[in-house]
């Protein structure tokens, strides 16, 4: 799925059956209003019309050429859900479920990721890697946007993200509530293959160009790293979160 | 290290201190010229000049001007190097090399990837692994251009990259040659984490979107998947990329 930005106003469009029928299933983003292509109508639009009617979603039908005017480079299929704002999620929310979800939660914290392609392919490898929920900071960061949205190819939609105020003081939250912070260095020679990690975590990957922050890095119980192979120090940090995320997964899958 | 197209010409630059000397060092890519900025000259400067020197490569001095003319979103701390198209490697050669190097070869093939971005990320994982080659082919594929090379930070000079006409004789090749035909895919449950990589591989990813193409499919000897463990079903192919060729040298290292 992917989402566009929507004449200049701060409007998300979703765009296709596939797209608007899971938006309209998971209730979240909230629709305000449903766009339809003028004509006839299969079986799967009747569907689509008959849950926005449950829900007192507003449909508009729409000429062809409306949608190739304003989505000049997208497959809308005739159909796009106009939605309002990236809907962040809450904090203890978030964190409640991933307790209740069984003793192994996993969150992934960002500290200071501030290009939205990597920040779009994290939030999808961490929904494929079944993740609770991303923290990211208000400040300094990238933030969820359209091309977000649009690098995460409908993830979005599968994980909460989170965003705080305070990194470090979100972390003394999570180490409150027995979460492992464990963060990923390019300056530790501890491997990410010889940690135990079977506990609830929460994994904080660094910014692009300065790695971990001083603060964050007080936080963490451990630091650990990606052996490298070649001559090569680092790794993409989209590229990394996804190693050091599969790992954990085996582990745990393991012991 | 970052490289950017020089005017209209195909040249390729390198720009600042480390990755010129790298490239002198390396004697890759082939140096054309090299442009210094005027003015005082420190230590490090005084050491790339009698590099260049010995190797016979002509150095230019120019004002700061010129540079900031020429590069301005560049930190090029007032050396860049001029060198010509990217080199491609030859495939007799680094098959030759891999199999000298261990009797473990790694080989990562890239299915028809498009994407500049996404095939530079695989250049840096695949260095940062220690694969001791690429394979891509010539036609519908993304070949090195400078947003790729920029893309894999330097890492393109210390992993050899081969174009080839036809993938799937290649393929052929490198099975009559003794390795193992790999191919990474999402339409197989058998997991990457139950497989012996004990043995010389050409792992094969696919295209973005149509994963392997199906002449590719019939080159392989076996297929393997990354198991999903949230509701989303795949992962962007260079993060892919990374979570193998992690695995293979985690496997690899306790066996």
């Amino acid at each position: 799925m992917i989402s566009q930005r929507f004449d200049e106003k701060n409007i998300f469009v979703i765009p296709g059956f596939h797209g608007v029928h899971e938006a309209l299933i998971q209730g979240q983003p909230r629709i305000m209003e449903l766009w339809l292509s003028e004509g006839k109508k299969p079986e799967r639009v009747r569907k689509i019309l008959a849950l926005a009617g449950d829900q007192g979603v507003p449909v508009s039908f729409k000429k062809g050429t409306v949608f190739s005017h304003l989505l000049p480079d997208t497959a809308h299929q005739g159909i796009v859900a106009l939605v309002e704002e990236f809907h962040y999620s809450d904090l203890e929310q978030v964190i409640k479920v991933s307790l209740k979800n069984d003793d192994r939660a996993i969150l992934l914290v960002l500290d200071h990721i501030t290009d939205e392609g990597n920040l779009g392919a994290l939030i999808r490898t961490a929904a494929f890697f079944g993740v609770h929920g991303l923290i990211i900071p208000k400040d300094r960061s990238a933030g969820v946007t359209v091309a977000v949205l649009k690098r995460a190819s409908g993830a979005w939609l599968h994980i909460p993200v989170v965003r705080v105020v305070n990194l470090g003081r979100t972390l003394d939250l999570l180490e409150k509530r027995g979460f492992w912070i464990i963060g990923a260095s390019g300056e530790t020679t501890d491997s990410i293959f010889q940690f135990d990690w079977n506990r609830n975590l929460a994994l904080v990957l660094g910014n692009e160009q300065k790695g971990l922050s001083r603060s964050v890095k007080q936080c963490c119980h451990q630091e650990v790293s990606i052996p490298a192979q070649g001559n090569v120090e680092s790794l993409n940090v989209g590229v990394a979160g996804g190693v050091i995320l599969s790992e954990i997964i085996r582990h745990r899958n393991i012991v």
